[in-house]
């Protein structure tokens, strides 16, 4: 990074531009910068912004060229009621991802399975992409476009056991690393997820960077976060609230697993 | 929470409406349901937009009322490129919030140390609130109103060292709570204020629910989450970087401190 880079970076404030200069010096002393890794992100209505903002954060820290993906323009809503505007469409933004990420939120993800553009445009991206990832029920998702047959993945607790319908084999990790497939657990996982992937991109150094500057030494005041850390009353609870939901992603994953002959 | 409300759960499909009844049957059979905690977070330019969401969707899901308050209705930006729309502004909202809460974003933070309509608005409104709370930098805009002179308090790992200047004193702790004042550390700390002050709004039942449900069993892949963590090069590294911002927070801090007759 030379001067002129430090001070616009100081000028812009954020945390993005706090990583170390990167091994391809020839290129900034040039002006033009080591190429940029590009990350799409699936945007779609009913998301948990949570799982987007995680890794997002990360990403932007990383200086990657992130693109928000969806099928039209319009802003989308998530589910704590604050919108994300797209920064590109489906029909410009299936090739050339390093990255395809797909965040979760049940009833959403739910309506985006059953969505031929949103499959169409998962296959496509996702065949090309060199990393195929996903946070929350988000890998239910890239199942049904086909992406996790064959393969080890996990997804939020109360739908991880729907990924074998679609070929997959359910782990429960928080982060599921198979060949050139990262998928993991519940919302907050977004965050381990995100350091896990910046250090595939970057590398450790850059990866505990972000680690750093986001103060990332997690201290759950509970015990809690995860059914068994829970207990069976509260997750059975959960389970039946969600009831309906979960009976509905059931059926389309059934539905995406009979499409793809599983 | 009787069957039609459950049933609108059912169809919102966000996460919200996933806590038990609380203890007010009497209200909710009556139709009105047990009153919402009136949350008040501040939003402001070049603002973290995790320091934001990890708390939000905690609140969210706890079904609060959150306003997203700013000194105009237009949008804000944010670090990570997305804007956040305020609900209320400053002239209508400082009075009766149950909860003051403060995000962070070092330049943005610095620039609103020093805006007076600003700090007005968090004396005011930090005065009347049950609990005045923050994240991250956030913090030193508190410590700017006035708000955190004799209390314990945290922030950010790189300048809470700066919050003796406005009176406060400063605990390496994660969470520091100090009668009714909760400050939290750097960006990822809000996910752990947000299951705390869950826990006083509704008990610890509700804030264990919000924890399951968010998954929050946290793997951070490195260990390299605080200065001590990290080691010294890479503190180092990232306090030099942000050096000139750092400074610019220590002057405002002083000037502050000295309007508070510190």
């Amino acid at each position: 990074m030379d001067r002129r880079q430090f001070n616009a970076t100081l000028m812009m404030g954020s945390l993005a531009g706090l990583l170390a200069p990167t091994v391809n010096a020839q290129q900034t002393a040039a002006g033009t910068g080591p190429a940029k890794p590009v990350i799409g992100m699936l945007i779609y209505s009913d998301m948990i912004l949570l799982d987007l903002v995680g890794p997002l954060t990360a990403f932007n820290i990383l200086q990657t060229d992130v693109r928000l993906i969806a099928q039209t323009p319009e802003p989308v809503s998530t589910d704590v009621g604050l919108t994300v505007t797209p920064t590109a469409t489906f029909d410009r933004a299936s090739s050339a991802l390093d990255v395809l990420f797909v965040p979760g939120g049940l009833r959403g993800t739910i309506e985006a399975m059953k969505d031929q553009a949103t499959i169409d445009f998962l296959k496509s991206a996702g065949n090309q992409a060199h990393y195929v990832t996903s946070v929350c029920t988000g890998s239910l998702l890239l199942g049904a476009a086909g992406l996790l047959k064959g393969y080890n993945a996990t997804s939020h607790w109360y739908v991880r056991d729907l990924l074998p319908l679609m070929g997959a084999t359910t782990l429960k990790e928080r982060v599921v690393e198979d060949r050139n497939r990262i998928t993991a657990g519940g919302v907050t996982a977004g965050i381990d997820f995100g350091l896990t992937l910046a250090a595939k991109l970057r590398g450790e150094d850059a990866a505990k960077r972000i680690q750093l500057l986001l103060e990332y030494d997690p201290r759950p005041p509970f015990a809690a976060g995860t059914p068994d850390q829970a207990g069976a009353a509260l997750t059975e609870d959960i389970r039946h609230r969600r009831g309906a939901l979960i009976r509905e992603a059931e059926q389309a994953a059934r539905a995406a697993g009979g499409r793809l002959g599983i």
